[in-house]
């Protein structure tokens, strides 16, 4: 599109009052949390295929050195963190020469603060994520969030600091992504309700006796987006469906009444807003992590992809049903910690993470990880009002408990 | 979504460089030309369920003065046009009196520039839109477009009218206020293509041997919308799809090759939009035409309908499938008259409209209708840069040719 045509846009670009002014393509700088993991390393291929857009600043591992120095030697960045402090000498004297600084452990709460940055994305895994978002947001900086946990965790003291600092979150999961997408231009008109699509994982239609048995390697193939191991485990017990709503509840200021989750197998579809006039807004596309991370990134502007495109004229068709709240619990149990809310969504993610790791070290069955939560759920005392330290109380009793439960 | 929950969103609206101004509910004051037609009712019943936001300034009509009549009853416009002159002295006898003036005949094009009139909304039937139109634009009124006809044969002229007065067109019809309620906050971003839908109409499927014998009543019942007789018909035909693809040429400021129509029998995707980076937003609910006219009065505020909400997780499934261009020919003609662009539209629109009004007369059969949109396509002389006199006599001959054709 010309700037010419783009000028007869239903003449509305004419109206400055309705007008979103395009970011100038200054290039905006980057620090990249978890850059050894999926979402990490999806990132920097954005941002290599995009190198006029995107400078990196920071790139932290937890203890991939191999991978980082990697990375680093292409990226140049001005510091990295590597978080397993036996690999610190092999990244130190790969990149030292390079002029580029190196620190260990717990380096990361810190350079999310230095004064280059523009965005942190945060891609680590779990309850890991909190702090140092929590730094980079009392830092100034605006935060692309691909670590759902952080928000599930402790939401409220996450959202209240990016209110009082004047941080905006982006959100890099894609079912968030789509709601922000459908939201563009539309922050002034109320939301009715907002529809969270899941593909139902590998197991969709399966009943528990068949759930019972599955394995590990069966239920890290997931039939439509390629993601990391816990993400994947979750999204077959449909625990990282649970851990959107909370997630969507805060990112939105929406009530859980207002969370619709509908199975949508094809995961063409989003997610999908509906406001309060009755219409109903999708954000859709091929499954590719790399869309949301570059809009995170990019937001407002969209940036020109080479990305395959979906062709609607050949796409059979789109399919919806109700998940099933009866065998797949961990949903249930994300709206029950939601409902309650103060600790209890911390104490669902924290025995969902004990359960999640023991599952993939083949220490307990599939079915037997929704026990774990629903057990720690009812034993770990209740607050209703917790201060950062009471999360971090919350997360480690929670563990103890969970790992009490499995042995 | 309360105030406060709204202040959280993602606190994107905390910043005011993207945030777009909420327009304070004054009342706008509406223009219905077309009141007595089926989006004039429709407008009707919105404005009566929405009092505190709408008033009504001027209704028109052709010839139903019983029903213009009632209407100004109920919603006590300043002034009503009735176009039937033989009807004038009975509407005049039953509004005089309450103060109501009446005009007839030519006064639609006069009416249009009163200062108390906010948004004009045209939804006369076919080529009889344009004047009024030209002549609200050229007195800064902005334009809820329910009249496609009016884009189709005169776009060009429209369209740099409304840049030149800094008028809005918001679009009436569902599939174009889908890609406009698409755009919002994304003005400024590229458009890649956009993907009109199409339910396809009630002889979906059908071959051309079906098609020769099919009737008027068949014709006239559409599968999904509830409309007017002409445009029921353009829709058997898919003529309706081809004026629309050269409405949002105009609209949306797009090549043709960026146009794609697919066939979606559902009517649940209204349409959709795919941006540079390759994500596609789709803006989809129960077919009912009440929701884009009052949004085009409303824009850019939704107000709270209680109209049928849709219901994902029981919509069983979404289906799209190519358009059959060989049977359905005026889809493809309608390519080719705007590829070929100048007056062509312009006879195209006109040939169509003597064919569906000779179709409803039970005069020339279904396919006849084609064969007399490409026979004018082919005979009319064409005019590159045609001026407003030139539209008016391409209509007109195009009408006489029409009428040869088919005695």
């Amino acid at each position: 599109m010309t700037a010419r045509s783009l000028s007869f846009c239903c003449h509305i670009n004419r109206q400055r009052t309705f007008k979103e002014k395009q970011i100038a393509h200054s290039k905006k700088h980057i620090a990249i949390l978890g850059s050894t993991g999926s979402i990490g390393i999806q990132a920097l291929e954005v941002i290599s295929a995009h190198p006029e857009y995107f400078e990196v600043e920071v790139l932290t591992a937890g203890s991939n050195a191999d991978l980082l120095i990697e990375q680093s030697k292409l990226f140049k960045p001005n510091t990295v963190v590597i978080k397993d402090s036996s690999q610190y000498q092999k990244v130190m004297d790969a990149l030292d020469p390079m002029d580029i600084k190196v620190y260990t452990d717990g380096a990361v709460g810190d350079v999310v603060t230095m004064d280059s940055i523009d965005i942190v994305l945060t891609a680590l895994v779990g309850y890991s994520g909190l702090l140092p978002t929590i730094n980079a947001i009392k830092a100034g900086k605006n935060i692309a969030l691909a670590n759902k946990e952080t928000l599930v965790v402790a939401g409220q003291l996450i959202m209240g600091l990016a209110e009082e600092k004047g941080v905006n979150i982006y959100p890099v999961d894609s079912e968030h992504s789509a709601i922000f997408q459908c939201l563009m231009g539309e922050w002034h008109n109320p939301i009715e309700k907002i529809v969270l699509t899941a593909s139902g994982g590998p197991f969709r239609g399966q009943n528990r006796e068949f759930l019972k048995f599955v394995t590990k390697s069966e239920a890290l193939k997931h039939p439509n987006w390629d993601m990391g191991a816990k993400i994947t485990i979750d999204s077959a017990t449909l625990m990282n469906k649970g851990l959107e709503v909370i997630e969507a509840t805060w990112l939105f200021g929406l009530r859980l009444d207002q969370i619709e989750v509908v199975v949508h197998p094809q995961s063409i579809i989003h997610s999908m807003v509906q406001f309060a006039d009755g219409s109903i807004k999708a954000q859709m596309g091929l499954p590719d992590m790399k869309l949301p991370i570059l809009f995170a990134m990019s937001y407002p502007n969209r940036i020109p992809t080479k990305f395959p495109r979906l062709d609607f004229a050949n796409c059979a068709q789109l399919t919806f049903e109700k998940p099933d709240l009866k065998t797949f619990r961990n949903l249930a149990l994300a709206f029950e910690a939601s409902e309650k809310g103060g600790n209890m969504p911390c104490v669902l993610n924290a025995a969902n993470e004990v359960a999640v790791s023991k599952f993939l070290h083949e220490r307990i069955g599939f079915l037997e990880m929704s026990d774990v939560v629903e057990t720690c759920l009812s034993k770990i005392p209740y607050i209703q009002t917790p201060c950062y330290q009471d999360y971090v109380e919350t997360d480690k009793e929670t563990r103890i408990k969970a790992l009490e439960i499995i042995n």
